[in-house]
């Protein structure tokens, strides 16, 4: 029994209550837990659904539906499933339906096809761990074909739970050492919250580097090599991590730029992780998707042979959307054959991905082709999810800066936009007062006044004395002019109120 | 840069490399990670997919096919979804098959009360990282209905990636404290790897406590408390794990067990464990499964309102076999509410479980009712799995216990037989001087020569000096029986050829 045990009986003993703390409670939880934060399904996101709620038992409002514009959660937000890929799910869930005449002969074929390659042609079977040996293969086909026929091994492709999944199992293989030895990771600031979170739940060194937010949020060498120097000083880094197109801050990185971030790495000796789940998400002109991959091959064998890289895709973005799948895969290059077989076998523990997460991945590596059925409608659909996109990313950059005290970069790729706001001094002390960071204050009074759940900049990390707010660009183009306009208002009865 | 590197680069600069070893290596990878084994998909099954290319490539085997009875893997084996499952699935998946007539109403009303509660109403979105609310209202409703009106609340139930995902939370959430203090977690010994996988991640401490083999693996209260006395030498038990119908030993545990473990994690203050997930796999006669929460509330407000518990249960297993899909729950009673809320923080940062594994397991709480028009063909599809998985239990125990060195206990539940083998020490010599643990050695050689592939003894852990293997009873009936009759011819053999 410990000192924290004995406390809890004390005070138990005093409230009469039999003399016995729980077995788990906050105090003796697993302190790394503890210490994860994930802001993108945070206080505020709570408070929403309980709004929600309110709402639904006749309390009366200034507003009459929440709009959540927290997260990337496109068929949330009213964008409809791609139809080929739907069917082909529909087929692989009830196979009786191969026999039916409304679906397409390609669907059919696909999922013919995946079912084939199940174990007892069922989709209920487990899978390889490393996820469907046929789909590996179409993963690796369709990189070879996104980077010009640079080669890709199946053997290096393990399918995943969600790209989250395979991220956190990469990091999770990286840690090792303990004080002044412990593993750095790299990370962006802003970042996706996924990677702080992880990194405090395997008890990491999170390494900060921030990006630039004068210069549309691009990343700087100079602050790399900063941020790796000034951490070795307390720990071993090993790792650095990109998001391209970034979340939450739209950028698209030139290639020029990518091309830098390896050469560091391979100065520095870090592996290499590329987060790349937006690689089909790039609205502004004169931006282009780079892979990781493929520039590294293209800087000849000194590089294409000796960095260790990791690249992560899903399911859930691009123009299907399909989050509630949780599909996703990653790529890893140059890796010890001996962390491989690790890494097979830590992932072998879970059993397998979630096998229709995998049916859908397949279908998105390889669509229907010009000479198939399915293949206008699906181009059509496509498309027009991609334009809408685009619309709404230079709308929400066009109108954000009509407003005083919001500054907003262009939306060059991804869901989201992420502007800096001017707030009052006024209103930061008020914050302070009620104990909350100033752009947390900023958000909850804007979703109690106006019902719009955005995510305040804390969430992501942001440089000492900004303040921002990330805004997924999902919702339809009426209702996104709609909350771009109510949150300009609020922005401006804000600074009124508070100056 | 450490001592590792410095030996990785000598290495390298011997060999005429650049300078440098790998960023990630097995010297520097996470360590706990190496400790991490998992028999179920380890080495022999590893060399089992081997001779599946082999054999497809033409290479001349004793045999035409390997027969993979190392794991609950339903409809690998040939097990047939359940039709009304799968038709909801796919109405989820392609909602236009909502106006067709071929689907029965009680499956589009269940795809439409599915659909319903999903973001835009579709299952591509993210749902709440805690499960689907009115999956999560069904699930309580089902274990109200299983426990005879014992409550149960929505808000205590977790929808999880299969119950693999729930039980490694769980346990995440109660590890803490370092050297003595490290938490300890009690498993019964043989056990399912995927906890002491989980234990080795998360550096736990593992405390085995062992089933009575000779009374048919019953669970022995003596035997747990010797097991946590010795145990408070070294670490802090906090945690009991029981399996119930247990995995791989096949037991199902009599109310009086249940009640006597329930008042032992209360002596000791130990939080616990009941892995549930083969509560509809009871076959032997007399026997019968009782739930843990049950017989927790029987025993009165003592223990219903003090004893920390978590209860799981999977889509994998019972009837439908759903391995695929990942879907099941855990239910927590008596959980600090402060805890709860740091659980939910934790698998935010997952964003959800597979939502088709969600709607898959709404199904399996919230089957066809009698008056519904697809119950009579449900309830066909389920007896007829049950009532052919009692049968093969039967034949199992029944072939093995003929064979002289083959000693077999009742398989009363779940999916597995656990028989003891006597090995020869000439067997045992040879084993060891190839570098292999006996048992190992024994199903190495049977799939060599027989194409069959279980899984050693050793991999789920065993008293010492004794061996045995897992083998699933899932192949249909006439499989099984040439699977056991080639089994028993080898293991003769084997005998002779080591005497």
């Amino acid at each position: 029994m410990n000192a924290r045990d004995i406390t809890n009986m004390s005070q138990q003993a005093a409230n009469g209550l039999p003399c016995r703390g729980k077995v788990l409670n906050l105090d003796n939880m697993n302190p790394n837990v503890r210490r994860v934060e994930y802001a993108v399904r945070g206080a505020i996101v709570q408070r929403a659904l309980q709004i929600d709620k309110e709402l639904k038992e006749g309390v009366k409002k200034p507003f009459t539906e929440v709009i959540k514009a927290n997260i990337g959660d496109a068929h949330a937000m009213g964008q409809k499933p791609i139809t080929f890929l739907r069917q082909v799910l529909a087929l692989c869930a009830y196979p009786d339906l191969l026999d039916d005449n409304k679906f397409p002969d390609d669907s059919k074929q696909r999922a013919r096809r995946i079912l084939e390659a199940c174990g007892g042609h069922s989709i209920g079977a487990y899978s390889s761990s490393q996820g469907i040996e046929c789909i590996r293969q179409d993963v690796a086909r369709y990189i070879e074909k996104r980077d010009d026929g640079i080669s890709s091994d199946p053997d290096n492709i393990y399918l995943a739970t969600g790209a989250s999944d395979a991220i956190v199992t990469m990091l999770k293989l990286l840690v090792c050492g303990k004080g002044r030895d412990r593993t750095g990771v790299m990370i962006s600031i802003p970042q996706y919250p996924l990677y702080s979170a992880a990194l405090a739940d395997l008890a990491a060194v999170q390494i900060n580097y921030y990006l630039d937010e004068d210069k549309c949020w691009s990343l700087d060498i100079a602050e790399l090599k900063r941020a790796v120097t000034a951490a070795r000083q307390h720990c071993n880094p090993r790792v650095i991590c990109i998001i391209n197109p970034g979340n939450p801050t739209g950028q698209v990185q030139s290639r020029q730029c990518i091309e830098d971030v390896i050469r560091f790495a391979k100065e520095e000796h870090l592996f290499l992780m590329a987060d790349e789940v937006y690689q089909d998400n790039v609205y502004a002109e004169g931006c282009k998707f780079h892979s990781f991959k493929r520039v590294l091959f293209e800087m000849g064998p000194e590089y294409s042979t000796t960095v260790e890289m990791a690249s992560f895709h899903s399911t859930s973005k691009c123009y299907m959307g399909e989050c509630g799948f949780r599909g996703g895969y990653m790529e890893v290059i140059n890796m010890d054959p001996e962390v491989k077989a690790q890494l097979t076998k830590l992932v072998s523990v879970r059993l397998c991905p979630p096998v229709p997460g995998q049916a859908l991945l397949d279908l998105v590596v390889n669509p229907p082709q010009p000479d198939e059925p399915s293949y206008d409608k699906f181009m059509k659909e496509r498309t027009a999810v991609l334009a809408a996109l685009a619309e709404k990313a230079g709308l929400t950059e066009q109108i954000f800066n009509t407003v005083p005290g919001i500054t907003c970069n262009p939306v060059q790729g991804a869901m989201y936009t992420f502007p800096r706001i001017t707030l009052p001094q006024k209103a930061i002390d008020k914050a302070k007062a009620e104990g909350q960071v100033p752009d947390m204050f900023y958000c909850m009074k804007l979703l109690e006044e106006e019902g719009i759940c955005l995510v305040p900049g804390s969430g992501f990390g942001q440089r000492e004395g900004t303040f921002h707010f990330r805004m997924t660009i999902l919702p339809p183009t009426e209702k996104l002019k709609f909350v771009l306009q109510k949150i300009s208002d609020f922005h401006i009865r804000f600074t009124q109120e508070f100056s």
